[in-house]
């Protein structure tokens, strides 16, 4: 069920979804038939990180249970979420099921520090995070549904990675790249990557031109869909300015 | 069912209106047994717009279908949620009733620009929008729920304008006035305006300087509610400073 | 069932409790087998007040009902809300039971403004607060599951005061303490003030040496939790700086 | 709080409120602007029993806490779970508030059985019980959401007696006279009882009269609401048979 | 929106429709791409009444207003509940959309007297119903989440009939084909009916035949799905056996 | 993580537990500590089947992906959800995670048919079945939320067996022992098993005989719990009967 060896991803695919909004990115797998790619419910915690993207590293945790989930257990190297900790690579998204259940926290600060430390490339849970104060300065980007104090032993046990799971009612696959932006998150799976990529990019880029027509004044008839001399305005425009190619 | 041939709207009670807040608004309401009228869970997304007050244009959503909520159908300029957003006049605020379902976006950054550009006083809805970063920046009163990245199609058909709906479980009906501040929307019967405008407005001005006696040091006994003297007070304050007119 | 008589607080404990963070308070109360001691859902409003600690007074609401919940019953000073701003004391916190339901409000601006003017410690409701603009300016930590415009009439009938509570989903009694920081609420057992409150500082101290730690590139093992050595280097590093009383 | 001072009911409106249905006593407090009266979700769990009809007895609940509800305190008399079973009294029904928590039951088989023995018409509460097949042998009219096995002391703190309650979000204060039949239980204030009984019964007559009309092919027109001609039959044929006077 | 010009269904496909369950058709439909055709949640209130299928005709409702929801409203026989009751046609079903929200019933025992009189196919709410014991006495087919005691006039206004609705989160439109049996109630979208209806009578007589295969002790493999000789066995015993054709 | 290696449990014990109701067994885990035990929300759905007990086999589903979840999925004999049904032992009781969502079914007539006949002691799931009326005929002691049409592949994927997981909130590991009544689902900690079946089985005992007693007019003091006195009068009827050792 480890997913270690999937094929690479194109670099120059990751740096074009990486241009994409999450808006424009459902769009495009919404295209291809996927309705169901968007994490509901998840807010940025980091307002000074960069947008989030990178590969989905998963953590999977069941209900607690009073005689097994106790603090002794943080005293085991290969419990899973320390585990999680120190295997998320750099580049990766640590991405937890935890059931919805945000009246404990996933995760804290020093957890989320130590990932930073690493080069992770952001935190994603369908819970709550703790000490979010802390966590809101770290240059790491971060969504949960909010903060909460209680220890993730209270409600959480963590008990396997790299599996498929599901978060915020979404199917999160090892692999998977996750993208983040204002909007929350969204899962693109891994074979989607190259197929939706380019055309995020390039929808990405015509609809921030359109937007700017839109604020000078124009109608949506003609210009939001755009219209062939929409378009050729838009050609031109382009090949007049620098677009930044990633 | 729509409804264009209200009566028109005194300008004097909207300006009273407008200066009272929604907190104040909903008393008066209440004292007319009406204890349903403030829609719960929407909060503000455009920290820089002024407050909200405009008529009720409503778009009314029904849950979508696979085969008939396509991208292709953003091609027929007759599609209501496109019609609406040429149609929603100056002062005017778009209502949505999504169902309280803010998996989908109800809407996003392009359509609101063409909306503030077209005068709208503002836009209401019980689900999300997408794009909020870009929203948050025009010059428009936004509530929703929140965000979500997703395209509306996935989970919403547009389905007609101008008609009663249900938002946020409050009834609202085209040309009922919305109200919008800190504290989030109210809905005012069109029938109610005239009625409780001016006592909103003097709740309002009376309650800031009960607030300020109480910012002083004064108990609630003879304060809030004011007692005789406290009313003398206020009265004789009042004949001093130039309260606006509006 | 009013607690009049309880043993008072030790003011060296309180201390050490403000210097606690809410999650690390949780900690503590889960070593003693208590799972269920955090208030999830509530936020802080009021971002330019200080963490908030102070002994629970409570006030219990129970559903509204449309002939005995009138605007009228506020001329009564005995009212058990307004009764509840008057007696709340110097470094108490008005904890208030909506039964979740946020709707409308517990309480609005005039009523906070009252309470921050008599010296309350904090305001926690697990409903929602009206007049939230104004509130957020209060000197007063105020913790609530967001705003709402609605007079608290229309669905809330305060009805006792300094009773046992459940305030979102968590038993408070009159003279726990409440703890509050950026994560939300806690409330810690009376009886249980005097047992974890030195231990959570030191876990405080401990843990912000470890997060310094981990934040300048230390793996978790030997670090978190801390081995012998780690220990070791932290006494020796306390030893050397001021580490402030309380 | 205790309402021992209450003045009697009569029992002629008692046998008449005892005639009429859920359904036609909730449209009688609607005539006097009462809409939230009725506890939604909870159903019958006594197919064997006789409808409902009692004075309310109140039982207060709020969460539990784990080192305070242990199993121990049932060897106290002074539980006042097991104190509200032995002063419930003959003819009135004991109505808990369990905060809308199944998760836990309220209460099992051998209090129910000895409710059932002291003469008890009944027990309402918007969380569950558990031995539900025993408890649905019983002679005794029981409503709840459904059942659960787990000992309510995982979850509830029974805390005091005769209070005003909110069960299933709706106002109950002692005294009041709780109605249940398929449809569920409805509280009417003790003060509306004599105001509303014989109306109730009356147009409970009139109801049953109407639908066999209705069953026999009349049209809604003139029927239901029931015009004059309509009404002069229904008259008529009261005066020919022996209406039940309770 | 009225959809009195739809082509008229075959009654040959209507009766194959009629023989399969409705699990079978929610997986034709799936085969279309259409996972959201069950109205999750509602339950049969009618033990002794025949499957349902039949046409929608649709019934919606918005949230109540204290000053228009008002006893005197059934006077009016152009009140579109009361409307609707005359309107369904027989082997129609009435279709309505009370958002999800029982707390008060979309209709009562009168009421559904009438459409069974009238030879309604059924009646559908996603909302409650009150009178649920006369109710379930009817030869008419009925679906709801439950019971309530409280008229529809508490929370619901019934706004308009034959419009598209959304009913336990699922798309209706006038005409669609509703279909219940003991699981539940299924929306077939008109323009399938044709699409499907045979391939489903196909698979319901197959899956009979296969479930009984199981029960006789055939394993998975081969049996479900069945491979060629399964098949062939199929085929050969439905040649000896009189399968009804509708 | 699979837990073929565990050590066998004693009948003795499992006959025990076999004879004590869920009340019961959840009071003796209580005792120990654990207050999370039941399944709430989860409702008997063959009235025919005996009680159940039996050992758990684990399957874990996560969302559906559009291009994953086909029909063709199930001509693979190694998809897990039809792996488990050939897999799941005699005696055992197969608990799937459904992550709460009932909107479609864990599974229909056909495999819990084979189920059946394979000698599975019982079906748990914490969503919905489809075709239920055909499984009330079963020989077969099945627990859900309730029934649902729609297929599992639109909302569910089968993705492992016999892992730890959620289900309807509560940990169950591979191996641990489901007990099932009219109250619902129970589950056991293996390792617990030996150490309450006993204790659960004289409980229950004892308490059918309190009951009895309170049923003849016996008050709760010195009955329930029982006196010295009660419990000597228990241990002679004990001597003088045929209590069944198992």
């Amino acid at each position: 069920m480890t997913q270690t060896q999937q094929s690479p991803l194109d670099p120059d695919d990751l740096a074009a979804l990486g241009r994409a909004s999450t808006a424009t990115i459902t769009t495009q797998l919404f295209k291809y038939g996927l309705r169901n790619t968007y994490l509901p419910g998840l807010r940025p915690q980091s307002p000074h990180a960069p947008r989030m993207i990178g590969e989905a590293f998963t953590l999977r945790y069941i209900p607690a249970r009073e005689d097994v989930d106790v603090l002794e257990v943080f005293n085991d190297h290969e419990h899973p979420q320390r585990k999680a900790v120190e295997l998320v690579g750099p580049g990766q998204v640590l991405v937890m099921d935890c059931r919805g259940d945000g009246r404990a926290a996933s995760a804290g600060h020093i957890l989320l520090t130590r990932m930073a430390a690493r080069g992770a490339a952001g935190i994603v849970t369908d819970g709550t995070l703790r000490d979010i104060e802390g966590i809101s300065q770290l240059n790491l980007s971060v969504y949960s549904t909010g903060a909460a104090a209680m220890t993730n032993l209270a409600l959480h046990h963590a008990v396997d990675l790299q599996v498929p799971i599901g978060c915020a009612g979404v199917p999160v696959y090892p692999g998977d790249v996750m993208v983040g932006d204002s909007d929350g998150v969204v899962c693109v799976p891994r074979h989607l990557v190259p197929v939706i990529a380019q055309a995020a990019a390039e929808q990405e880029d015509l609809e921030t031109y359109l937007q700017q027509r839109v604020a000078e004044g124009a109608p949506l008839r003609g210009t939001y869909p755009a219209d062939v001399q929409t378009l050729e305005a838009y050609e031109r425009q382009r090949s007049r300015v620098e677009v930044p190619s990633n």
